[in-house]
C-alpha cells in the first residue's frame, strides 16, 4: 500500500528563477522515504550510518511537470518494488492537494556489506518495510 | 507569544561527520520562521518574491549545544522582538521532546525599498505577525 | 566538444553516511553547466532570472558506481545534444582524477514563454553554445 | 597570513529572492576553511570523520551587507584566531574582485574526545595550520 507523506515547500527548496531547484525534488522524494521506514520503526540513525551494511542508492530518474513555488503545500505518494534479494526501487508521485501530478521519480537502492563493498541480502525490516509499502 | 514548529532531522541535514551540518540549524530556524509566517495567513509566495520591498536577513547567529542525529525530533520555539520602524530580529530556540537546549540562534531583519534600495517600513502584515510572536 | 569542470568534494556535499548524498551530484553536473555556459560568455544572473524565458529542466536521471569522500578532486565531462528547436539535453561523466567512471548523469531542457508558458524557440546564445559542447 | 579561497556563485547557492540564501553564505565560508586545509595537507576525508577526535563548530555568526546573485565572482579571506589548547576562531571575509566587503562572518570550533565527549587538545597538524593562517 503507498506511503503518502506531507511537505511543504521552503524558501530554502526554490532557487533565483523562483522555483524548487531541480535536485531538491529528489531530496524530498527522500524525506518521504525517510519517513516511511520511521513510521515503519526503522531506527534512522543506526540504518543510515551502520558500520556492516549500507543500502546506497544506484539510480535516480525524475520527471518535472509543474514548477513549486515557496509555500506550497505538496504530497508525496511512495510505492515499493523489490526487484530480488539485494536490490529495490522506489516510486514517487508528488501532487497537490488537489492531486495533479507535479513530477514523478524512481530510485534504485541495493544492499552491500560494508566490509566486503559486495552485494548482501536486504535485511529483514527491509524486507518488511517493502511488504507494507508494495506497490502492488 | 512564541511560536513553536516540529521538525524531524532529515538525511539531507546531516554531513560526513554523522550530525546535522553547522550551517543547516540557520535554515532548520528560518523554516519555523516561514510557517509562523504562514500561520499568520501571510502568502510566501508574494512575501519573498515582491517587487516592491524585500526583508533581508541583515545578521545571524548561532550556538550549538548538542549534536543532532538523522530522525531526531526537534522542536523550535520562535519568538520575535521588533527594534524599530524597518528593523526587528527572531530568537530561536532548538530543544529536544524532553526540552533539553540543542542550539539557539538570533537573526536580524531589515525592510528596503527594492527599487530604491533603502530603508523603508515593515508592512503591515508584518507588525501583525510580529506583536503575535513578540517575546514579551 | 565536451567541457571540463574541475571540482573538489566539500564537506556539505556529503551526507551522515560519508559520501556524497545522492541528490548533490546533479548539482554538482548543472554547476559544471552553469561553468560552460559562463565560458561561453552567457550572463548567468540574467540567464536563469529572465522575465521572458526559461529553460526549465524537465527530466534528470543519474547513475552511481561509485562513492564520492569529502576532499576528492573529481571531473565533470559535459557534451550535448540539441532535440529539437526548443529542447536540448546534456550528458555529465563524473571521473576521478585518473579517469575511472564515478556516475553518469543526464538532463533535459526546454525553452518556454514565461508569459504564455508554452514553448519557445531556444535563444541564438544557447544554440551557439550547444554546437560548442556538441557530443558529436 | 591569511587564506584567499575564489569562489563562483552558483544557482543552487540562490533562493526565490533572486540572491543568495543567507545560511549558504556560512557554508561558503566552511568550503574556504577546508581548502585552506587541504592546501595544508590535512587529509579532509579523515579529518572530518575520525573515530577519535572531532572539531565541531559551537558557534557561528555572520553579517550581510551586500547580495549575491549567481554568476558573481567572490573571494573569501580567512584568518584564524587558537583561543586555548583546546579552541580556535576563523574569521572570515567575504569581498568582491574589487575588494569591496560583502559579508563578514565567524566559527568557533572546539577540539573535543569523541569516546568521552569531553574536550581535548587540537592536534598538531591544526597548530600548524593555526600558526599558518594566523590573523597576526
Amino acid at each position: 500500500m503507498p506511503f503518502t507523506y506531507n511537505r511543504t515547500i521552503r524558501f530554502q527548496d526554490t532557487d533565483a528563477a523562483g522555483v524548487v531547484y531541480f535536485a531538491n525534488v529528489l531530496a524530498i522524494c527522500h524525506e518521504a522515504y525517510e519517513e516511511s521506514l520511521n513510521v515503519s520503526n526503522i531506527n534512522l540513525q543506526l540504518f543510515f550510518r551502520n558500520n556492516d551494511f549500507a543500502i546506497p542508492i544506484v539510480h535516480a530518474s525524475v520527471d518535472f511537470l509543474r514548477p513549486m513555488f515557496c509555500g506550497d503545500r505538496i504530497l508525496i505518494n511512495l510505492s515499493t518494488n523489490q526487484l530480488n534479494l539485494q536490490k529495490f526501487e522506489i516510486n514517487y508521485q508528488i501532487l497537490t492537494p488537489e492531486k495533479e501530478i507535479i513530477s514523478k521519480a524512481i530510485t534504485k537502492h541495493i544492499c552491500i556489506d560494508l566490509n566486503t563493498r559486495t552485494r548482501k541480502e536486504l535485511p529483514s525490516e527491509i524486507i518488511h518495510w517493502l511488504h507494507k509499502t508494495d506497490s502492488l
